[in-house]
Parts: structure tokens; C-alpha cells; sequence
């Protein structure tokens, strides 16, 4: 199998992170590109903390240039943050015709057009999906999936401390300063959250979005930008009365005198989806004149929610390697000889947790029967709901949910119970699921 | 600059709004691709209603046949549907060594592992991500965007008749046979909804997603599918008393057992995301090791929007023309030398409708002197709210949400409210968006 060789920058939070992915999913990873993506080098000011986190086989040093100016490493991945020496290596390495991948938002913001001529002049790849939106494939679907469209806007919460911040002055009544020392305690806010609450970190990936969007040269400097500092929970309250959420949002909107480009706390009515994305979890809506509005959710920080865009991007520069097949992406996104025959499972056998309606008397020891023949079965209740006869009636409804059972158990039950003489007709049995992990 | 012929077989709904999207968008579409994407066969049965739409220069037959043979197409486009006839020119196609472009869900999930290993055989792309829940570029994300996981599971609203009939029986205390005869006048339900009600339309996409997130053959055979139709509308009020909402979900899990496939209404929390995606909506949630439950949101059907998966299927295929370059897809979606220096509006040029809360005395003619400060603006006034004075106080706040404007008209009106002798301090202002069109 061909190999492509990375060097990490960086062993920080999400260099970690992709080395742990890239390690972890190797074989499914292989499976699908067809490609060994192997970690060959990597470079950490702490060399003995990096060493601990990677196997003996891998490279580790302290000299970034070193790693940059390998012969062997193909793909650099910059990790480091920051603009001054991250620009200098991501240079070096495009000046070495190695493709490069970066999570570094500020660094392609403010100087993403001089490294993309520079890349362009080498024909490398200058990949950075995880610089927008965490794991969230908002490059990807912005660049190649809604690429039929004239995009119109985009809009987003893209800044995941503010999002909490704002959902917890708005659910707890608290106001911006007693959320952000909490913020903080929590790990959802730096020391110094300036960045982040006063808009500038949402600018730089609205900034990113709306060169792919509109075919523009990145514009930070001109880009608008208010933070959440100076929000009081009154205008929360106030515009929940209404009918709205308040939610930090980046938006850029292509108009007939130009692009508007600003970041702000905005009121957005709270039947829109993105009205309903609370914690540090981000959302982006694109609207694009064909599809009309999309809409992009998932985690926008996190070792293992950046690594996945860090190694996705990955995935595409090996896919290059065998860049004369129609194949770049195989039909089932697995390689043709390592699609696997896995057995379906008969619905019997699937697990669920189950919501039931019956219909029984309403008399005395009818619940406690049918609890029987749930416990029986080791079906545990998770609430139960007994309804009033309604005038004239002898029966009620009684609703039980309960936790996650096997089908097969489930129907036992349901056969038991229909068969109590206080219980009429069928149950109702509908499926659910908590869809949470 | 190179060219692209696509034959179109089918110009219904998606075939008439595909061609639409790539004629009015081509300079869009040709300044990301570098290729110019051009229709030069359509096949239809009615010539003379094909002629009608297409430009002069297009060849119009009624043999399909015909334009899968002809030595001058590039790629096939298949919006006929069905399995027999579109199965036979998909294979054909491929025989010819042309890529394929299909929105044919039923014939991929049916005869899909067939196509596959035809076309690898010839080495051709076979696309489909018009087959899976229309516009939202949901395929992109599960091959490439989140390549990097190994996924647990998928769970998805995939078809939107029954989501806006399930929305309706739950807003409007409807039954389903009340709610299908409203849904099929209004276009949303065919005249025969047997496919859509009864799950197997969700089923054939849940199969098709199954097979891409865990590399594996399709199986809609041993997907197990339960509609909607014996559906009541006590069971959706006593859902939404315990806090859950009731969606039709296609959901494909991977176990140590096997994989479920299984299409059923479902009973979901109702603060989670998907269980509030009402109406012909669509969306997909997929849960990646690394990165956490991600979810896609857009439209599921109608001509534009699932154009837009086929036409961003053909720049896929367009972007193979130069396949030695590494600028596959541009850094900024478009060719570089089409990137254009589009100006970013002001700040105080940008069009926002707004929230202001204002504190004045509570005596008579306040409201009138703000209202006129706004009305000899320009601005209108979509909905005010006079709280009372607190007791012991004099001042009340006034919230008002006003119709868009331009910032500086605003910015004006704000200085002239806050000279007013009756209001106390600063005027607080946040901007508000619609985000619905």
C-alpha cells in the first residue's frame, strides 16, 4: 500500500488529538483512501511530553524547520497557532513543495492570500477545514458540495465559548460577568477570553467562509466585529418575550453594493433551527439560490472534533496520490476490495427503548400486572403516564416509556400484556431513542 | 477552457431544474471548476416539450439510447427513475466508459452493488448524491468530511412527505387521514404515497447511507420499514406531554452483533435538534467517534434543490479533467485567477432590522416623539412592548423591533432618541435577522 509521510507541528491539544484519530482509525482510514497515512515526524518544544504521546518509531524534535525540510515527510501538518512562526514554516514547507494542512483560522484569515499564491506557484494543496467550525465539514460542503449555487449568505454561531456563554445567561438568568468566570472554571473560556467574546476569533472564520462563498480574497481587516461583553440578560429576556434568541452570529451576505462582512450578538426568531443550537456546539446555514438554506451542526472546538477535519483533509491530499483513477473517492467511500458483508440484524434482535399505550380498566392492581410482565422480562419503566377516564367511560389510557430493551423482549411483553383480561385491544408500541452518544 | 459534455436523460422536475442550474449559474460553476460544464443531449419522450427548454444549440431525442452511445458525452446524467429502463442505460453508460451522474435512489440501493463493479471495471465515477435527502450534501460528508471516524451510527429524516405530514398532525391536532388528503392537494404527497408513507422511499436512502458509513454491500432487502399511516394522533400529544416529538427516522447503527437498518417512527426528545426540523424538511444526523454527533439540514426534494447535488456530482467529475494538478479544488473554491475583489460594505451601509430598548418617563407623548423620530426615517416598526415602571420608579423600558433599515439611518434615529428629555441614558441596539430568505 502507498504511504504518505506527516509531519505534526505541534503536539498540543488537537496534535494530539490527530495523532490519537490517525492511530486509532488506521485500518478504517486505509480501508478508505487506499493509502497508509503514517505519521513519520513530529515537532514539539516539549520533546519529552510529545515522545510519551506518540510510538518509538516516530521522529521527535524540537526543530520545526527540521521537520519542514524533511526530504521524506510529504504532508505538513501545522498545529502551532499563531502568525509569525507558523507563517514562516508553512511557507517553508509550500517552498518545498510539500502540501500543507492547518487548524490556524487567524493565520489564514489575515495572511491566507499570500500563502495561497505562494502554494499556487508550488501546486501544493493548503488545506484547512478544521479552521472553520471545529468538525463540522462547513469548508468541504461550502467549497464542492453546494458549489452549484450562488451562494447568497452564510450565517453562523461559530464561536463556541460565546454560544455558551449566551446559553447559560439565557437558560440560568445570570448575567455575562457571572457566566464568564464559570466559563472559564469549566475550560470553555481562556484566561483571557478576548478573543473569543469580543468577536475577533468568529471573524476570522467568517472571513475564511466568506472568500469561499463570494470568490474573494480574504478581507479581515474590513470585516465588522462586536462582541457579547456589554449583552445584559434583560435584552435576553426581553427578546425571548418576543419570540427570538440572541446568539453571536457571523454573517456575510452578498449585497448589489458590496459584501457585508460582521460579527454581532443578533436576535433570530426562535423557531430557526440554528435559534436552537445551545452550548458550545456551532451551526452554520448556507443560502445558496438553488438549494435554498442548509444547515451544518456539530461540535466547533475539541481535540477529537479538530482532528477529524485535520485528518480529513488528509485524506484528500493522499487521495491525490493515485490521481489518474476515476476512483479519488470510491463509490462506497470504502476501497472496492475492502467493502465487508456485515450482517443486517433481524429487527427482533435490534435494541430500543420503547414508548407503549394501553388501554385497561380502570380498576385497582391493573398497573402493577402489567409492571410485573415488564419486570419479568427485565424491561425497565423509564416514566409512566395514567390518564383519567374521560365521563362515561370505564377505560383509560396508560403510556409507559421505558428504557432500552431487545425487540424480541419487548414483543414477548407486549403479548403478555394484551393478553390481561383488564387490557383492551392492542398496545401501541412506537420506538425511541435518545440519539445522544 | 476545457469543456464537459453532459447528456441529461430525463427532463422532468430534476432534470428541468439541473439544466436550469447549470445555465444560470455557468460563469459561477466555470470560475470554481476551470471547466466548462455544458449540456449538449437531453432525452426525453415529449421532444417537443424538451425543445421548449433547452437552448437551440442542445440535441433533443427520445432515445436515451442514443446519448449513452454517442462518442462526443462525457457523462451521463440518469433523472428517469424507475429500476428497468434506467438500469440498462446506466449500464450501458458505464460499458461506454462514461462517468454517471444518477438521482436514483431506489436503483442505487436496489442494483447499486452491480453498478459499482461495473464501473469499477471501466474505471468510471458512478455519483448519487441527488439519491440521498436532495440538495444536502450529505454523501460528501460521509465519504470525505468525516472520513476520518469510525461511525457509530446514522439517524436521518429522509423523506419529507412524511415529515410534513407528522409536522401537521402535531401542530394542527390532525389525523393522518385528514392531514395525507392535504399533504397530495398541496404537492406534497403523489397520488399514490404508498412508497413515501409506508417508509421504503426512507429505507432506500438509509441503505444507501449504511452502505458508506460502514463499508459495507447494499442491503435494502433486509432493511426493516414501518410507516406512518397507523399513526394516532393521541400517541403524538402523549408523546409531547412526556417531551418527545414523533419523527419517521431511518436508523442505521453498527453493533457487535451486526448492523441495524430500520426505518419507523420514533419518538425523539424534543430538545434535540432533529426533533424540531419541521416540515418537508430534511435532515441527517451522523455520529463519528472523533467528532461527536454532527447534523445536516436542508431540503430534501424539489427541482433546484436536488439539482444542486447533481450539478455539484458533475463540477466532481469536472475537477477529474485535470487530475495531475493538485488544485483539484481551489483554495478559495475558485480558480485563483477568478477570484474577485468584491468591496466590503461599511458597517454603517449594512441593511439589519433591529432590536432597541429604550428607558423613558412614564408620561404621555414619549412614544409618540419616538415613533416619529423612526417614521421620519424610514423606519417602520414591526412590534413594541411597554413594560411598567417598577414600583418607586418613574421609568419604564420601551422594546421595539423595527422593519430593516440601512445602519446609518438607525445610528441617526438612536442620536435623536437619546436627545429627547424624556429618555433616560443610552439606547441599547442589536441587530436582528430572519435567516428565511
Amino acid at each position: 500500500m502507498k504511504q504518505l509521510n506527516v509531519g505534526i507541528l505541534g503536539l498540543g491539544t488537537v496534535g494530539g488529538g490527530t495523532y490519537k484519530v490517525l492511530t486509532r482509525n488506521a485500518e478504517e482510514i486505509s480501508r478508505r483512501t487506499g493509502v497508509n497515512i503514517k505519521v513519520t515526524h513530529v515537532a514539539d518544544r516539549n520533546i519529552e511530553m510529545a515522545k510519551a504521546q506518540v510510538a518509538a518509531d516516530v521522529v521527535v524534535t524540537d526543530d520545526a524547520f527540521s521537520v519542514v525540510n524533511h526530504p521524506s515527510v510529504d504532508v505538513v501538518v501545522e498545529l502551532i497557532g499563531g502568525y509569525t512562526v507558523s507563517k514562516a514554516l508553512l511557507l517553508a514547507a509550500i517552498a518545498n513543495k510539500k502540501h500543507v494542512v492547518t487548524a490556524n483560522k487567524a493565520l489564514i484569515a489575515v495572511h491566507g492570500n499570500e500563502i495561497f499564491s505562494a502554494a499556487s506557484a508550488n501546486n501544493v494543496i493548503v488545506a484547512f477545514e478544521a479552521a472553520v467550525a471545529g468538525g463540522i465539514p462547513i469548508i468541504k460542503a461550502l467549497r464542492e458540495g453546494l458549489g452549484a449555487n450562488h451562494v447568497e449568505w452564510v450565517a453562523g454561531i461559530i464561536n463556541g465559548t460565546t454560544n455558551f456563554i449566551l446559553t447559560e445567561m439565557r437558560e440560568k438568568g445570570l448575567s455575562y460577568q457571572d457566566v464568564i468566570g464559570e466559563a472559564q472554571r469549566l475550560g470553555y473560556a481562556e484566561a483571557d477570553p478576548t478573543f473569543d467574546v469580543e468577536g475577533i476569533d468568529a471573524a476570522h472564520k467568517l472571513t475564511i467562509m466568506s472568500a469561499i462563498a463570494f470568490g474573494m480574497p480574504m478581507k479581515f481587516d474590513e470585516a465588522y466585529t462586536e462582541g457579547i461583553t456589554r449583552l445584559e440578560q434583560v435584552d435576553i429576556q426581553y427578546a425571548e418575550e418576543l419570540g427570538y434568541r440572541v446568539k453571536l452570529l457571523g454573517i456575510t451576505k452578498r449585497t448589489d453594493d458590496g459584501v457585508e462582512l460582521r460579527v454581532h450578538p443578533t436576535l433570530i426568531p426562535e423557531k430557526r433551527l440554528i435559534a436552537n443550537v445551545n452550548g458550545a456546539m456551532n451551526a452554520v446555514v448556507v443560502k445558496g439560490d438553488a438549494v435554498g438554506p442548509t444547515l451544518y451542526y456539530g461540535a466547533g472546538a475539541g481535540a477529537e472534533p479538530t482532528a477529524s477535519s485535520v485528518v480529513a483533509d488528509l485524506m484528500d491530499v493522499a487521495r491525490l496520490i493515485d490521481a489518474s483513477s476515476a476512483q479519488r473517492v470510491p463509490y462506497l467511500a470504502f476501497q472496492p476490495d475492502q467493502v465487508k458483508d456485515l450482517p443486517v440484524l433481524p429487527i427482533d434482535q435490534v435494541k430500543s427503548a420503547y414508548y407503549l399505550r394501553l388501554r385497561a380498566s380502570d380498576k385497582p392492581g391493573v398497573l402493577a400486572e402489567v409492571t410485573k410482565i415488564l419486570g419479568d422480562r427485565a424491561i425497565s419503566i423509564d416514566a409512566m403516564m395514567q390518564k383519567e377516564p374521560e365521563e362515561n367511560e370505564t377505560e383509560a389510557d396508560i403510556v409507559i416509556l421505558t428504557h432500552i430493551t431487545v425487540e424480541e423482549n419487548m414483543n414477548a411483553a407486549i403479548a403478555a400484556i394484551e393478553a390481561l383480561s383488564a387490557i383492551t385491544g392492542k398496545v401501541v408500541r412506537i420506538r425511541m431513542e435518545e440519539l445522544a452518544k
